[in-house]
């Protein structure tokens, strides 16, 4: 207790006052984000706002001088509790570090601070005639430096990639306060080893991310969407097969499962075919004049696939009212229980069906009744599950279930992130999908580049 | 000497003797690759031929033991001495290991040995109506392993990336001899450190790449180059600029300057205009009903940015034309002098003309005339110098001159190698562009990779 009283009088000497908050009140604000981990035992000792650089390399310094963990934070919006404290420490909140510094469209890049909104940045390039492609579905508040943090995907993965393949240099504070800078401004570079993609994904584990320059595109001309039903999963993965066949790349491949569709069409009525075992919504991008093709080619291949009910969008409000069914399935689910989970399991796309009937009757055997949406083109699979945390039956065979599901996907070629990340709530699994050898130099890396185990303890591994 | 007997004597009981070669001319053969380095002082004391993972890893722990270093070559076809011999060693040969392994249409990847050569797989996975975009100049003799290892792009990057986005999961020798998988078959992955993208381009130095799962997409439909001459590189860079404002994405812009044309034009005459200070080759591509469209939009940005000659490739002989003559530039440039370089620095956008001028400046301070190649879309120029090594006063120009290169480069914000890799031959320089703490966190991988510095030791840095 005193030398938590020693730092925070060090923390009020090094920043501004009114930027340390240390209440229990304030402090217990941030003992959460949006993984909803059931019970909180730990809190914070002190939530630090951060304006600049210089400020986070001076409270990462007080904190390997005290050896107390640092969490950074933006929204917090993390789903695996990779923004939770669970041995005390500071918040690190990155919410007012959020510039877009530089719009560069000659070298198309973005120059941004780590709490930039990521659909903030999207609408700036935008404007511009540029593109930047990462979407994670919370993107209308989800920050940059949790992107960076968790290397997030999202729909258009498939064709655009993730994060991990738009951030092109960063600034990045050590554990000792140093400033590494990882590249630079440049596209491609073979200069040296690739220290950016090491902590891009690496949850705040490595170093703290305080800068980033992010690569953009140039944005595609038109977009549509459809969306078509099948009667078994089986079926829509196959046209999915079919459209690449033809090579036809498009942006996004998602589906939703039956009971993905009958949630969002109790709670949000929009006339979904309820009594069909899958729906796919694919949509391309590209020249304008390329468009009218591209449906040919799509609506012929679904036709022959026995999909049903085919819709095509054609202007933006038909784009969106597709697009909005999608979305809504986490909320609807949020209204079946108390609670709900997600999940980001992936797979070899070649095993997606086997994937997604394992994932009902693991959850039937434990009596959940999860929606299932997923990027069909990536092999990825968000299991949304409904469940009431006080019900401590419930919550034990929820993790009964969570442990199957990625015994499975470890067995069928897969890895257990695709996009979240691991935080808190896979770590005891991480070796189910990653060997043991790999796992050792990892540790290794941890140790070296934080030698006092300050950033973000004990997350991931 | 006793040693060097006890390990090729213990090398050829661990493998077939006749893998193992250890006669004088037989190591000679292997002491250069394509850089050609003026004098070679040092040969490897064996070169071991591998035909299985087994065998890399017991060679490479008989390495281990004897603390020897063990130099990778896939072709040879390195052009910064990454493949050298300096302290003695074992040249570890996979032109045996040559195997494209599965080549799977619905997951959209190969699995490959690392001696596969880059053309064979393109034209494979082209078989099938996939594209594997990554391509190297000299993709019809070099090897996946050697991409990897140096992270190699090629004219297409600046749409597709390059080795660096398609290896999405690799088998790794380490240093020790253990066996370490890197990730799973699948397009994206946030479980854990993202160990893959830190072996890829880090030049053998971390642990050696014995199998590679690449990422594949769906081939576009068609594609049409045009070439166009300019009166100042300027032009040409701003002419570029236009065509991405009007949302086209070429595949390609590649570059080549007045000395570069005109060297071409004397040894492979194909009617270039030599009076121009530079041309440009723009690739186009994807569905065939976009071609005359993006088309259309070329030549008229063309025309309005005082471009001559505009050539359009209407079929696979055109394109095939106008392709050789950029191709021919280092094979002309090759027969100027008895020796020849090249080079890869690479800026931003905006700063690529001046980096042009630059480097034509310095040459001419130090009586050297480059030809200049490269590729705009990434900012990235590859002076081609012809030389006599045997002329020392040249040579010693040549240094001086490659010192203000890289010195102009980092001044530029650029960075000393966009997919060359650095060797034996930038490394004087890296400090230079990579900043010392990012430097340092680098030697402390490389230690904690490899402690005994077996691993192509002293390259990079």
């Amino acid at each position: 207790m005193l030398m938590k009283n020693k730092l925070i009088s060090d923390l009020k000497k090094t920043l501004p006052a009114e930027n340390v908050l240390t209440t229990l009140e304030e402090c217990y604000v941030y003992a959460q984000d949006a993984t909803n981990i059931p019970q909180i035992k730990n809190l914070p000792d002190a939530v630090v706002f951060v304006d600049s650089i210089e400020q986070v390399q001076n409270v990462v310094k007080l904190a390997n001088r005290y050896k107390i963990p640092v969490i950074c934070r933006g929204a917090g919006t993390n789903v695996v509790g990779a923004c939770v404290v669970e041995h005390g420490g500071i918040i690190l909140n990155f919410s007012r570090m959020n510039k877009i510094l530089e719009i560069n469209s000659v070298n198309m890049t973005a120059r941004v601070q780590p709490g930039v909104i990521v659909g903030d940045l999207q609408k700036q390039v935008d404007e511009i005639g540029l593109f930047y492609p990462p979407d994670p579905s919370n993107l209308a508040v989800s920050t940059i430096g949790g992107s960076i943090a968790q290397s997030s995907g999202g729909a258009k993965t498939f064709k655009y990639g993730s994060t991990k393949d738009y951030v092109i240099d960063m600034l990045v504070v050590m554990a000792n306060g140093e400033l590494l800078r990882t590249g630079a401004n440049t596209i491609k570079n073979a200069t040296g080893y690739n220290l950016g993609s090491l902590f891009v994904g690496s949850e705040g584990t490595l170093g703290i991310v305080v800068e980033a320059t992010l690569k953009l595109i140039p944005k595609p001309e038109a977009k549509k969407v459809f969306m078509a039903y099948f009667d078994t999963v089986k079926e829509a993965v196959n046209a999915v097969n079919s459209i690449i066949d033809r090579k036809i790349f498009p942006a996004t491949i998602d589906f939703m499962d039956k009971n993905a569709i009958q949630t969002v069409e109790k709670f949000y009525p929009a006339g979904l075919l309820t009594d069909k075992d899958a729906a796919l919504l694919i949509e391309v991008d590209g020249f304008k004049v390329s468009m009218d093709y591209q449906e040919k080619v799509i609506l012929e291949i679904l036709q022959m696939s026995n999909a049903s009910a085919i819709q095509s969008s054609h202007n933006d409000d038909e784009y969106n009212k597709i697009w909005t069914a999608r979305r809504s399935s986490m909320g609807a689910c949020a209204k079946l229980k108390p609670n709900v989970t997600t999940d980001d399991v992936i797979v070899p796309r070649e095993n997606l069906a086997e994937l997604v009937e394992g994932i009902r009757n693991i959850c039937k055997k434990y009596n959940l009744t999860p929606c299932l949406v997923g990027h069909v083109g990536d092999g990825s699979v968000h299991p949304q599950i409904p469940i009431d945390y006080n019900d401590e039956a419930e919550y034990k065979n929820y993790k009964l279930a969570k442990s199957e599901i990625y015994d499975l996907t470890a067995r069928l070629g897969g890895i257990l992130s695709g996009e979240h990340g691991i935080g808190l709530m896979k770590r005891d699994h991480i070796n189910k999908v990653i060997n043991s050898v790999a796992i050792d130099y990892m540790r290794q890396i941890k140790k070296t580049f934080d030698p006092n185990n300050i950033l973000n303890p004990y997350k991931i591994f």
